[in-house]
């Protein structure tokens, strides 16, 4: 029966475990059935630059063709040259501020026409398809699974949350709710007679990666996750609380698919003893998905 | 048909209101369809102590039965005394923080057994009822309406988050992830081996109240909501950006009803200039509970 399962992952170790944890989870009472996602290098591609910056550029030149002196703010003067040493230099943090100005004052609807209007358009900087399809089809096999199966699926992003949420329905099939991440601050007030939220440039708490994504689940889930998968030391706290369940399946995916995809190893440790995140991974007995052995297929054919 | 619809509403124009909503959602696309509720006295009762001040008073009196040194701390002797007088000169925040530092250290698992705990035998101060019956049943039945039609329920409260999802599947059938409130920050650490959060006794962000409450509900649900359902100032800007919508329920509840509950007015405004916070509805155009005349049952029978 399990044959039909999850077509697009091959044979092996890694399906094995992952088809074991679903066949576990029917065990379980449905109210303790959770399981949360990364976004970026986990749901979607995240090279050569994540989706949410490819938004901001987009968002960045229509603003600067009306307004050619935006060019001259170091910040963006950067991103319109596609200077990734001068980007480095000023810091990816003080790049991103900067681009979040760009948003000051538009309301969630707004923002989030937006990005559905950007994503209907936009197309991968390398690989030239639309951005809308390079999602891994053998994960949203797997989240289709989860939900047969009665599991809650959140995606916990260190990306914008309204970014994430204005796609996620339509790529994850996951509702505005069930998506955590980093957010902005918003101003309530009344434009004339209708109320509505603003939004401002400032950062409401923390980015969402590492212990802020664990401490976001309890915030916003309540509940601790018995799968938990990611790709960076960004997910490593998530990864470490799923392991801890049981039954449980931390999922780490290793991009190692140079011809399909891009091979860059995330690595964790301190500045004096880096190694790739696998390596801490495989210690701690998690599940390491090779894109290159365990996937089939890894991105979802265009609509 | 709509005779069937909601046994505990008096017939009558707020009734009539109510079950034109349902209708009219029936237009609505499934993914806009949100609805958000306060907790207390909007869907159990908050007089004549908030049922998470009884739950601390409870812990308090076990914990200061083993060390009786407690008793010495002012904010905690005017708890167990009942001392209303010393508690309002003191200050309900400098109370409540020093409640919450009764539970710094626990796991929110162990955090939420000794809140289920505690209401497997709480009784209602002056009701002696089960404190898990004080439930509104009109409020219940309006609920079950609204997710049979699709329609995505949340708890938007004032109180403690953990607190409150420690009943809300019992006592709403509304999940964890569906309940928004005011919460304390955590400390992510390993316990040995087993990786855990731990309660500290600090509030992560502001209480849940007034302007929060709809900042809350952009972070945490990032749709905006048709129907809002509140009782008090905490409630306005929920209660006026539900009534902006189309279709749109506002529904402020009128205690009014001092035989089978309880009669008291909150009130909105400034100190110099306060009024009945449901005269500041009837201007609004919300629609008005009174739990007096709408309702044919207040509380929930016991199971």
């Amino acid at each position: 029966m399990s044959d039909h399962l999850l077509p697009s992952w091959r044979p092996g170790p890694t399906r094995d475990r992952v088809v074991g944890f679903l066949d576990a989870i029917a065990d379980v009472p449905v109210s303790d059935r959770v399981a949360v996602f990364d976004n970026d290098g986990t749901l979607w591609c995240e090279r050569p630059t994540y989706a949410q910056y490819d938004f901001f550029e987009d968002r960045l030149r229509t603003a600067a063709a009306a307004q050619p002196e935006l060019a001259d703010r170091p910040e963006y003067r950067v991103v319109l040259d596609g200077d990734q040493h001068g980007m480095a230099e000023l810091g990816l943090a003080r790049v991103a501020f900067a681009l979040a100005e760009l948003f000051e004052g538009q309301t969630p609807e707004d923002y989030q026409r937006s990005v559905t209007e950007f994503f209907s358009r936009a197309v991968h900087r390398s690989t030239g398809r639309p951005l809308s399809t390079m999602t891994y089809q053998p994960m949203l096999e797997l989240l289709d699974e989860l939900r047969r199966r009665d599991v809650d699926v959140f995606i916990v992003s260190g990306g914008g949350v309204e970014f994430v949420r204005a796609v996620s329905e339509a790529l994850y099939d996951v509702t505005p709710d069930r998506v955590v991440g980093s957010s902005i601050r918003y101003r309530y007030e009344r434009r004339g007679d209708t109320p509505t939220l603003v939004r401002t440039a400032e950062l409401d708490g923390p980015p969402n990666e590492g212990p802020a994504k664990v401490d976001a689940l309890q915030r916003h889930l309540g509940r601790r996750p018995l799968l938990a998968a990611g790709n960076s030391l960004g997910d490593r706290e998530m990864l470490e609380l799923a392991h801890a369940a049981s039954p449980s399946l931390a999922l780490l995916i290793d991009h190692d698919d140079a011809e399909r995809e891009f091979a860059y190893a995330s690595e964790a440790g301190t500045m004096d003893d880096l190694e790739p995140i696998t390596e801490l991974g495989r210690r701690e007995g998690w599940t390491i998905v090779s894109m290159r052995d365990d996937w089939s297929t890894v991105f979802t054919d265009a609509p």
